[in-house]
């Protein structure tokens, strides 16, 4: 994991177990103005180490950190917080910005969580954390080995499976978001969901779009649907 | 400008001068399926020669486009269109993949155009075309050489000024987008909008946010004022 205010967040965290943090003298100065003090063994680096380690395309900032994953989060446990937050399930959307603005769209708009599959999704550092911009502490994240027994699984504790597709009838803003848990799905730029995730949603649902064009960048789809809930959730008595 | 969906809505776009056009043997299959004829003459290359070209890491699948720049409209024809159809003012957004985005909702919720300035803006080409997947031929852009200049045109050509700022009172879905034309300027990533950008406001907004984060994506933010206008232009008498 790389960048400013992805190590900051991470180092928030206290769920987070570091194994490693990498700093210039630079990005250390500005680490502790921003956190207080830092209690982690810091070793110290040049900018130009970090381009040799990283990459020289990667914008580091001067921080690196090597860090365990966050324990996974139950679908029991995301069904119990789900009231009027919607949960996003994501169908091999392998873009790492995307999945990253996904996310950090997701704790501003204070969804539940965060359902992928373990192998077609970007890993959960990197280009990813840094686009997610401090989000990946903050919102659940589960990774799942099979999609469709997923959603099985997340309707056994209770949601509703929405699958987004803009070819549908219904309408993403005519969701009844609050008396139930919603798992919202989205699938890959282009390609969309898979037909065997479509069959395993409860009901297909697009956003109400209004142009010549037809599909939304998958970050902003989520974030128009995440918006939706977030309004009518405050909306709700 | 290169990648299938880019080249094949440009050569739709009969305001496009093409001054050249290289494809692949396959890349010249696919857009002659999805075209019915191209009238243009097309220079024959490979995929090696295309990567040459462009670099290794750009993904043209097999096209490339050299062309004029589109005509610019003029703020006061944008403003006839505008009823109910923001106008987006973007301050010194570099990143293309967001600009990208950004033209993507626009035409897909049927903005009425976008301005950004001709300096500290991406190119309209390559990157940002590709990310586009076409809007950049559906939507109105007008590149300016002085953002505050444009804002003061804008309100005399009867645009309401509207500046996209998460420190606000306000928040953008009380805005009313019917009665009169709506300019909505958006800021950089990080930095949000410039002090002048502000001060040349009628008035700053925010989006409504739930959650422990603040800051959205810039292209999730646009996405979600574009909703948020259409779907009081479907409401509106």
């Amino acid at each position: 994991m790389f960048g400013l205010h992805a190590v900051e967040a991470a180092l928030r965290n206290p769920a987070r177990k570091v194994n490693r943090l990498v700093l210039t003298e630079n990005a250390e100065r500005r680490l502790v103005e921003a956190l207080g003090a830092i209690t982690h063994k810091i070793e110290q680096t040049t900018p130009r180490d970090l381009d040799r380690i990283l990459g020289a395309d990667t914008v580091h900032q001067g921080a690196m950190l090597e860090t365990e994953e966050l324990p996974e989060p139950e679908f029991a446990a995301l069904a119990e917080n789900a009231a009027g937050r919607p949960l996003l399930v994501l169908d091999q959307v392998t873009d790492p910005h995307n999945v990253g603005a996904i996310l950090r769209s997701a704790a501003v708009f204070g969804a539940a969580g965060l359902v992928m599959t373990r192998r077609h999704s970007p890993p959960l550092n990197g280009v990813l954390a840094k686009s997610a911009s401090g989000a990946l502490e903050l919102v659940p994240v589960a990774l799942v080995q099979n999609l469709s027994r997923a959603l099985d699984e997340l309707k056994d504790a209770g949601f509703t499976v929405i699958g987004l597709d803009g070819t549908a009838d219904a309408v993403i803003e005519e969701t009844d978001w609050i008396s139930r848990p919603i798992a919202l799905v989205m699938g890959a730029e282009g390609k969309g969901l898979r037909e065997l995730t479509q069959k395993n949603c409860d009901v297909l649902a697009r956003i109400t779009t209004d142009g010549a064009l037809a599909s939304l960048n998958v970050s902003n789809a989520a974030a128009v649907a995440l918006h939706t809930a977030a309004l009518a959730r405050r909306k709700a008595p």
